[in-house]
């Protein structure tokens, strides 16, 4: 576990090959989040004639790294065949010893998430409390504040124990990188055209109740699919299939809105010239919801932190990466979501739920010692 | 059954007391829908005194439904203690006899989806060869067609046998409201960030694919949320939770940006310069994505063609959904999901699926004779 990390420089390990560009996009990225972070260090993981431009900085340091994860590889190839790459020896440095000391804080690759996860979860294990490691993102909202949405993938079938986790893991990550300390949470469910929700999503509301109750939690209650923008709470949990299906559907309407209204303005000459006219408004209007500010997924729950860039981000969206895991590291999100999953859920009552009545399942939080 | 609804008058029974706005909007929306298509016929249920301005209208009776399900009803109530309600009337009107003829071809409301549904399953009962009934809409799309997803909210637990009955389903509303007689199917998946999907979500391809090699099913492969708007396929199916999430992040999302440009172009005098310039482009590309104009959802798989409008739809929106339940019924929705299902179901295989090799499960299909 990294100790009292805001004591002294945040060091970074960055696996610079990673995502659809490598070191072209990762190294500009690098060089200008050293301009503006005097008080960091980075760790460059890669292949050394990548790197070659990198040798002399200053606060920075090259390893090399003949192997690299491809965005195709399959996860067992970046698991067992590629030991050597620059995503493993990269996630390698935020590996605790045996003094519970790690070479770097945090860690940031722009490779295959599946890969990711995978040797994330291999080398650093989870967290204890910790059933699953969990993918968390932001979306911007119409509050001008951000919504944290996890799981986006890892997991695609959670139990309502899972859920609290996710709970309280995203509101660690919250408090440590937004400096709200008592975030609010909101479960993703569906509205009033049936049933609501499965049993899964009555017994975490149940758990997240009790964990409210206790004062270890800031529940808000059920949200819908359309909350992810309202800001109705900080923090949404979900399963991963519903989190990486929320997401992408989000993506796949901003592209085809994107591409309809740039169709419009091109339509013909007098489009053109409006298009000229309000080209500073749409340029204000497009920075706002540009999705390279939110870059940079968190892998919460192992025991070190890894920070995942989208694979097609150019160097302005790897940076932002870059300074999400400078921030959760200086801010100590590690240690945040240890003591949080322990204190919830010692703090929580061993209960009989009884959302399934023919089948009441007495649920034991893992107890931390 | 409806028999031969295309060589008669189509007509169609209407909730008028429905919806955010009853009457106001449901009467508008019938008139001109009645002057738009000379070969329809309304019966409008609702109460008397508010249906009295189309008491003379030509093509047009009006049958008086003393009570009104309301918005925030529960499901019980509309389903057990308003029995008089226009809601239930007007599903009562398109209930086969024992010939097998109804007084309607489809009956269109407004009113909460989750009673809509339930009334219509207790009137109607679901076809042979469907397990559930489901909800479709449509979404645009890229390729400035649309894209059918179903479901989206019936039902929160689906098993692989429910995903291809939605598959079937989907392609029979497609057929006959788009008249595409092979359109092509999509299962929403999670890409490669994890172990793609769950366990139901192979075995429904396994299903998927079945029906296709029997030339039943166009089936086009996994698709992610993302295509939904890129309209990589006619058809995208789904569980209910997932079908609802999508739906509203998407909905949630458009009212963001569109809030967010309206912002931007109030922002000071220069900007709202740039407004009046760019109103006509603007314009053009809000009727486009204009989501009044996809209104009318599909509730399919029961005896009977409901369709659904949204709650607060306005007279356009609410006579889109007129326009949605005329076409299927002039196009024999009824019967076409009817053999589709049949057939599909005959032709396929009883087979045993090896998806989950702990616990090997034999599907057979429910065979309608």
């Amino acid at each position: 576990m990294s100790q009292g990390v805001s004591l002294r420089q945040v060091r970074l390990a960055v696996d610079c090959m990673g995502g659809d560009h490598g070191a072209s996009v990762t190294l500009p990225a690098c060089k200008a989040f050293l301009a503006r972070h005097p008080q960091a260090e980075l760790i460059l993981v890669g292949r050394a004639e990548a790197l070659l431009p990198a040798a002399h900085w200053a606060r920075c340091r090259v390893v090399d790294a003949p192997e690299v994860v491809e965005m195709h590889d399959a996860i067992e190839v970046a698991l067992r065949r590629k030991k050597r790459s620059s995503m493993r020896m990269a996630v390698d440095l935020v590996k605790p010893d045996d003094a519970g000391l790690s070479a770097a804080d945090a860690c940031v690759s722009a490779g295959n998430t599946g890969a990711l996860m995978a040797v994330s979860r291999y080398v650093l294990k989870t967290l204890e409390g910790i059933d699953r490691p969990a993918i968390a993102t932001v979306m911007p909202n119409q509050r001008d504040g951000y919504t944290t949405v996890l799981d986006l993938g890892a997991n695609v079938d959670c139990t309502a124990e899972h859920l609290l986790q996710f709970a309280v893991m995203g509101s660690a990550l919250v408090a440590a990188v937004e400096g709200k300390e008592q975030p609010s949470v909101g479960l993703l469910n569906i509205g009033e055209e049936a049933i609501k929700g499965s049993d899964t999503i009555k017994r975490a509301a149940e758990l997240l109740r009790a964990a409210a109750a206790s004062g270890h939690l800031n529940f808000h209650g059920n949200v819908e699919g359309n909350d992810i923008f309202t800001g109705a709470a900080d923090i949404i949990v979900c399963d991963g299939f519903v989190g990486n299906v929320a997401l992408k559907t989000a993506e796949g309407l901003a592209a085809m809105l994107s591409a309809f209204i740039k169709q419009e303005f091109k339509r013909n000459l007098l489009t053109k010239v409006a298009a000229l006219v309000a080209m500073p408004v749409l340029n204000h209007f497009k920075a706002r919801v540009d999705h390279r500010r939110y870059n940079g997924a968190a892998l919460l729950g192992l025991r070190g932190l890894v920070f995942k860039s989208h694979g097609s981000a150019d160097a302005f969206a790897f940076e932002q990466a870059l300074n999400r895991a400078y921030d959760a590291a200086r801010n100590g999100l590690l240690d945040r979501v240890h003591v949080r999953i322990r204190d919830t859920l010692q703090a929580m009552p061993t209960q009989t739920l009884a959302g399934d009545n023919d089948n009441p399942k007495t649920i034991t939080p893992r107890l931390t010692a």
